[in-house]
């Protein structure tokens, strides 16, 4: 009997939508995208910090055209209203767990300040920049175990080849009743890329859908669950297409699409938000630099764009659950992997 | 040959979600919610008007709680600041092609104007709402074929049975390379019921997915196309819930997700609206007239609704293929029906 | 006693601000922004057209980047939601009344497709943008005597030089309960300008404001008056200074700084609506025709012209009152001017 | 010459407007409205905690209807997406400087976690809703002085006694290159109130205009001052009328009016942003409980409730100007207050 596969391995990791994904079909495909991961794994802890580099300078330098779109709003995020107000990137993103967002928001205020004596003086003040899920079920977050120099330690673990599942960020976060987290893909879009990066935490097991296919309904059949859902998902888009920060808005709005495409219909919990960001160029913090001077991408070549947005928006959350290990956390709460759940099914067949 | 059954009677309309519809499966299963259409079909001039009344009063006098959520606004609609602002329907909607807007939205002015005497004197004017799709493909939209009295001759139609379809404004209307159109169907969420009416005039056939089944790229293959899109969808939903405003703009919002499953990205060309509205109580014109006082749905019931205007968005959009009759129209352009096109692939096999 | 100069002339127009104006004072400084006016005025038709070009081209095919700011959504403009969605004007700017706005829209619709063969065929659609306020206290609005003609009237009367006060659609307009209607003006911001252009419909008298003095106080002392207020105002800024959409956004915004300081309280029932436009580039309609490479202004250089915007709409504002006569319409109804009301404060002292 | 009467007395503070003002003239005026604060006042560190309490419960059990308008984003406030989301209040209102504001995050997250052992558990996360300006003219703002127990001191110190100008998290805050801070004024709007409270941080001397007069040309004509403006304000609005979340949002956009009153164009680098608030009913946290039924407010009553916002929004600025004291901080800066800048004129006629 131990002499069989083990039945996971009859389903490969499907690949959704149309379009080609890049080579690492990561974020990491887009410019110099780099990604670090901070996880906190031990007893009822399990939590973390994500954090996503738009370039391998200093964004409050060089700061990077981007976008908001929030599709539901139950979040509790920081740095939005001034994202969207002036189009602009000026720290890495940080993804972490609902009650961290302040102290992950004083670790990013904290590293401006020390990287930049002339902040909160003569110049003005940095938007820190925090997104969030509630990792509530498995991670005690009341807690409050991250800690500020944790952001620094994810920091400086970023790199091209980006962790997946129950890591960083992710570490707690549940999806469809089974074990989330982080996911990465990326599709090509003509001689541009856009790459997606998601924390997955929503949704219940019986709206799951695997690339057209509900197999949520089939998982869920032999179960009764009744928690409340207080899921949520942050998407991140980059781009290396020439963009503006209202392209980046219509961008990021085409998240929403492929996260549908997994069986969500933005629940009134979740708290669903895209952040989408170009690697094209940046723009200089001092008012006496010269500001870059390309042409934007003409209006009617953005369609394939949105395509491959959806799509790898729906890849990295097929993926996060994909690569996502089982997690036990607080009070004997546990979340299977979907290939555990998937095999199975396959074993009862 | 001929004594076979007919190769499309082999599949049947497909059934999305997992909530069970009204007893008519259409929008007219909330409140008294009408529909009536008025239909141009000859030679080069395949278009019409559709009209959807929220109730059989004047909704001038006793106005409609409405929202609207502009997931792509590359469209020409009329009456969206208004209904933003204030959160009222004041006049029944109407649908039209794009070069039609106008017209209609001056034959609700003269309605409004013959109806009260009072207005645009000693009362405000009136908020006419005209949504739009660009049905140029088969209808000679530039020989601007809709009149103003099309307008009243829709609305005298209305009925609570609602032909779908090649019909009203959906006439001339192509969604996914196939004929497209009006759609609707509706979901019971608990003691309450979302209805969902499309105009459906998106995307490409390699794109579509019915039920999860990307059965676009399957009809595809064997075709080439190449016409830009220049598509759009008009989506409606009515409940009988007794929603607000904002409630119902985080309604209107899930519709997108309904979209997202047939396929639709939200493509740039396409003008993706949906206008939500709440059949459960009115507000008076009269400033003087008592305001309803009712409870709005806690917040944290909103979830099952949610869940149905995603679904009955989908189904309409599905529905609106389902019922599509083939049509020929101007130069010769033609769109043949979803029906037609599985029978094809049936035959093949 | 005849003798005496004429009470009006003890007052002069007040300059509001600290920025100097342009050459013109009046939105024609801006580029080669033309203003046309088509004046109905015949007992009870008081009424009529106002068409803003942004440049001496199509702007169909050379679109203009611009934005929008909705103050108060009360109101029944067309081309919004599209202006909104993809950052660009494609026609000239209408003004004209709220009942007249469809068949405006219509009239743009037809110039489109007279110019442009391939509209509605492989081509797009055309947005038509009309803005509207109700001047129905002098003009028998419900007579909808505007005729889609007119439109094409006013176009072919643009000029630099721009008649002020009661013509084209502020033949009817009354302004804290005086005669409102057309007023522009520009202002200097470094080396950039920004022009202003407003449909001045709104206000009680006891509101009004001139230049910081609150006149209105005086002026209404005497009187009682008690009609609701219906009315509106429609801004338009247009700047040569190369703003992206999203910068032209945050500009219209502060054309309610100038409207405030005028008395307004952004009124319930006063549609407040700017759109504003750039004249330093252009977008090509063709995908094929290469896109504008020209640096954005740095966005810490937009306070002047920030600080402009507010003051050129103020200014403006005070000119459509300062300009306008008298005018009688429907039913005895009349207003009369500011300098008519200063001029009896000033007989009474 | 000691003899003579010190030269301020001889101006008095300007009441603005033409509503009466409430009892106390304050936010505490509405309902159970209670503002308390926490000042550090020590050498370079000048700055503080103000909390604005909505009424005497929890109001994470008790929401309150609340809704968000951003003049200008350039601000780094926590909680306002979940609040533009979900229409609801569910904490107090936290206003400090801009580098606190996650370590007011963090203790109102606390607080509520220890009076709520459920959140984070089977109830949803608790959505903090902190406020800020940049002090650092005065404050050594990279200092991080705030820490997390000033919340909790600033909160119980509330009282319906709102002690104005440079108190709390005014202490540090500059408004016209004058001394700025906390200001509180009310309107009585027939038989409801408005109020309002602000943290005045924005300006520059020129711009100032006090009751429509321009006097800060005045002031400044003597001095040459080249500070980039870096300033912010934050606009609190409570009224006791019945107002849905929709209703809110436009009253909070008024507050923008007021503002413009006082000079400001919304300047790019300043953070507008205004958080209005109804006292007339509370939305339950428990889904089981009743929820509020009651009628809201008709439409059409609302200008009364948006003249009083402008006003109690002027005044409160105005109040905020009066009633700070000079302060000395950092490095030497300090801020002489807007009476000693007056008197100083008055001293040279």
């Amino acid at each position: 009997m131990n002499e069989q596969p083990a039945p996971e391995d009859t389903r490969s990791l499907p690949r959704v939508g149309q379009l080609p994904p890049g080579p690492r079909n990561s974020i990491s495909d887009v410019g110099d995208v780099r990604v670090g991961h901070l996880t906190l794994a031990e007893g009822a802890i399990q939590t973390g910090v994500t954090v996503v580099a738009p370039h391998g300078g200093d964004p409050f330098i060089d700061k990077v055209p981007a976008a908001v779109s929030v599709i539901n709003g139950f979040g509790k995020s920081v740095g939005l209203v001034q994202l969207e107000e002036l189009g602009v990137l000026e720290t890495p993103i940080a993804l972490t767990n609902t009650f961290a967002v302040g102290t992950v928001a004083q670790a990013q205020i904290r590293a401006a300040l020390e990287a930049h004596p002339r902040i909160g003086r003569e110049w003005p003040t940095v938007n820190p920049l925090v997104l969030e899920c509630n990792d509530g079920y498995l991670n005690d977050i009341r807690a409050l175990a991250v800690c500020e120099e944790h952001y620094g330690m994810a920091l400086a673990a970023r790199s091209t080849d980006v962790a997946q599942g129950s890591v960083g960020a992710g570490r707690g976060m549940s999806a469809f009743d089974l074990k989330g987290g982080i996911g990465t893909a990326s599709r090509r879009a003509g001689k541009f890329t856009v790459g997606a990066l998601v924390l997955a935490n929503f949704g219940r097991l019986p709206m799951l859908i695997l690339d057209g296919d509900p197999v949520g309904r089939v998982l869920a059949a032999a179960e009764s669950s009744s928690e409340p859902e207080q899921g949520s998902i942050i998407m991140l888009l980059a781009t290396d297409a020439p963009l503006d920060a209202r392209q980046l808005r219509r961008l990021a709005r085409r998240a929403g699409a492929g996260l549908a495409r997994t069986g969500s219909h933005y629940g009134h919990g979740s708290g669903d938000i895209v952040v989408a960001f170009s690697t094209a160029y940046t723009i200089p913090q001092a008012p006496s630099a010269p500001m870059p001077s390309l042409a934007m991408l003409h209006e009617s070549r953005l369609d394939p764009l949105f395509a491959a947005a959806a799509e790898a928006t729906e890849q990295a959350i097929v993926n996060a659950l994909w690569h996502a290990e089982p997690v036990g956390g607080r009070d004997g709460n546990s979340r299977r992997s979907l290939r555990q759940a998937l095999a199975q099914i396959a074993g009862k067949t």
